[in-house]
């Protein structure tokens, strides 16, 4: 059955309408680069990932900015905050502050690991925003500690917060639920590695992998041509989607 | 031996100096309630724990004044910030965005969960800086993850990172080296729980497992009389601590 979930299924409809499963990782630490780069890839992206706290000249006028662009366009924003720490903390961190997260992100992601706390805490905002949460199942970084035990625990709770939680960050699918989305950062179509362990995969062998978003950051954003960069990515990933 | 890291030397000394293994969390949302709190705690900690991103009218304003506050009281400031992205994320985090994180927290802390290169990210900011890096081995919240062998990859990277890392936030001491602080969260004299699954111990029972600072938050900001119950929780851990 598919997720109720307001954000997923505004995921799915998005990604059927434009025929795309690409997020753009827009990963840009001013406020004009990261317009611009979204008024480049906005035709081609299901999904708009952001950090909205890597933004040297953050103001309100940017969220606003961005919420015309995705009304023009068409996308989700999923603020990358991978939240971590208790519920009482992450409520705060996710309703308040300065940038007032759940006002505007459609998807947020969260860490399992402080316990399921994390994701009631966050879930008594989001219910109120119909925002759809993943959950870090796997990382894309060398090394990384999201495996075995840690990955099932994350699926587990997917499961038992199926209102809220609408899928995962992994490398590959974890479940085969149609409830729940894999989402695969670290997609470049040159798999290497970068200085600081981030590991690529290409977008073929994130979709068959069972991914259904691929989300590409300096593929994309550090390419001579963002536009044409992010339309490969778009034809490429969904290509492979549709050759399964 | 003791740890070389300015931080944890600037600790060790006012530890010392005042006579005092607490830290209390301020997780006030408010710029003014939290510079009010700073003034009545002062006196008692040695640590200020901020997440300056719960604050919903932050301006660079405030960190001058909690800076002029840290040179009149002499204590640290420890932004619990808890990065948990990879290596050429978490650089852009903590040294950029409208917080400019690098430029005032004497401490930060990292999940470990995405492998080392979150710890070589953060050290080529935190290098230039003499900050201190605490990784988040154990958690305090129900049903949390950072046990077992999770806590063991922590204790190693410490090892192999400690001109950086300068301790642990855990539930107790890990491992038996004086390099290491050990700070512990949830504490308060009612050991109890939230409803969203923080767990509390009292600072008797931190300080005999062996915790160097002990982490207070709602005991002391939710208290009727915040000064008075922040030097109540400055003797009671220092107190434990000397009857070692």
């Amino acid at each position: 059955m598919a997720n109720l979930n307001p954000a997923a299924q505004a995921l799915a409809r998005i990604k059927q309408d434009k025929q795309s499963n690409l997020a753009v990782a827009a990963d840009l630490t001013d406020a004009n680069s990261l317009v611009k780069l979204v008024q480049q890839v906005g035709d081609s992206i299901c999904v708009l990932k952001t950090h909205i706290d890597v933004i040297s000249d953050f103001t309100p006028d940017l969220i606003t900015t961005l919420l015309d662009l995705k009304k023009q366009y068409n996308f989700l924003i999923f603020e990358d905050r991978k939240f971590a720490d208790i519920g009482n903390t992450v409520k705060l961190q996710y309703g308040g502050g300065i940038y007032r997260i759940a006002d505007w992100a459609d998807i947020i992601n969260a860490h399992v690991v402080p316990g399921p706390g994390i994701i009631e805490g966050l879930w008594e905002i989001g219910k109120t925003k119909g925002a759809g949460l993943l959950l870090l199942a796997e990382m894309s970084s060398a090394g990384n500690l999201a495996t075995g035990d840690y990955t099932k625990t994350a699926v587990a709770w997917a499961q038992k917060y199926s209102d809220f939680v609408i899928g995962f960050i992994g490398m590959k699918k974890l479940v085969d639920d149609p409830k729940f989305v894999t989402m695969t950062p670290g997609i470049n179509f040159a798999d290497k590695s970068d200085k600081l362990k981030q590991q690529y995969v290409t977008p073929e062998q994130a979709i068959q992998g069972g991914s259904d978003i691929i989300i590409v950051g300096r593929g994309i954003y550090g390419a001579s041509d963002p536009s044409l960069a992010a339309k490969q990515y778009r034809e490429a990933g969904w290509g492979a989607y549709n050759s399964l």
